[in-house]
């Protein structure tokens, strides 16, 4: 049975982008069903509003999957020889400690930094709310750095925490954030994945008839 | 090792109670640690500003977890015969979806209807972004209950699902939200819960020394 994921946009959509990641780090092969951008749901994410339901959803083996933390869970079970979550007990519970932080927090740094993979704005000012955010993350890295040995935040290989913060890298690349050497070695090291190379190729490609979207901050 | 978990206000830390019920549900003993809702991070999570990394914060065997669903997830690791997640995979995945809807979204009921346990509140104006929260969430309930044959959302006892919600079910309470027949059955089911009742008895008990908190939405 073939799996599937479903995804809106590359250039936009952060928990788009961190499915997809997980999906391959897993190593799942799967078909990407994108939603269309002026779908309700898939705005209201673009948005920030809410969370969406429809973005990202895997199905797998005749079971719908939403939820980016969940779709993580699913496919660490499913393929537990994948690293998505560290083998040793203390470790997977730190990593999923960090992974829910991500998930429910940073409200002020997502509305503040949107991710936009097209843009590039030095001098962006970063309202001062943003900032706690962006230190409080640093930190998370630079514990997970220093704890594990990188060069990845729980070791050799990245892991679902790498793909839950993968969107703040880019946020940081497009907005210019200044960051400590850590975290520019982090950022770096993540970008430099196949896997974000082809995402960031595929984003740039995108058509930009959702651009109005952007308009609406 | 004796295991802790921290807490803030009873009547009012919505993430205190669902780590708490978590951590009942695993049968795990623990002591309880109050984090003063003075503390900087406890009164952000009470006024919902942001998720806090102090509270609710499990120690247990050396291990320090923070994050109500990396809590949940530890707990179900190490007490996987208490039910907290479902044994078969596809409810097991439908569970931790339903848990990550409530960890990440519904922000607008969260700010419409923010849990006391010891207001009553008939009346209430409730905002509509709100009414939209309030839709999903009995759907949710709704397909658990029909799906798993109910009384809880996953079938005969509790698991981590019914702990993430419980604290909306104290919220259609406080402030007398209409709710269809399913959703109403549900909620008695949860608030005849011992663990609830025990919360809900010392959560009348807490002194109202941060009655002030009350003013600032």
């Amino acid at each position: 049975m073939t799996s599937s994921l479903s995804l809106s946009s590359k250039n936009y959509s952060s928990w788009s982008l961190r499915g997809w990641l997980m999906a391959r780090l897993a190593g799942l092969r799967f078909d990407e069903v994108i939603v269309p951008p002026d779908d309700a749901d898939a705005r209201q994410e673009i948005l920030l509003l809410s969370p969406s339901i429809l973005v990202p959803c895997l199905t797998h083996d005749g079971i719908k999957v939403w939820d980016t933390l969940a779709i993580g869970e699913y496919l660490a079970e499913v393929h537990p020889e994948s690293g998505l979550l560290p083998k040793d007990r203390a470790a997977r519970a730190h990593c999923r400690a960090i992974c829910g932080e991500m998930h429910s927090g940073f409200s002020s740094l997502r509305s503040a930094l949107p991710m936009n993979l097209k843009g590039d704005f030095p001098g962006h000012k970063v309202w001062s709310r943003a900032e706690g955010d962006i230190a409080r993350i640093t930190a998370i890295w630079r514990d997970c750095l220093e704890t594990y040995g990188g060069p990845f935040l729980f070791g050799e290989k990245p892991c679902m925490a790498d793909a839950m913060y993968a969107p703040v890298v880019t946020r940081f690349r497009t907005y210019h954030v200044k960051l400590d050497r850590p975290a520019i070695l982090y950022c770096q090291q993540i970008m430099q994945m196949p896997e974000m190379k082809e995402w960031f190729a595929a984003a740039l490609k995108e058509p930009e008839d959702i651009e109005e979207l952007d308009m609406e901050f």
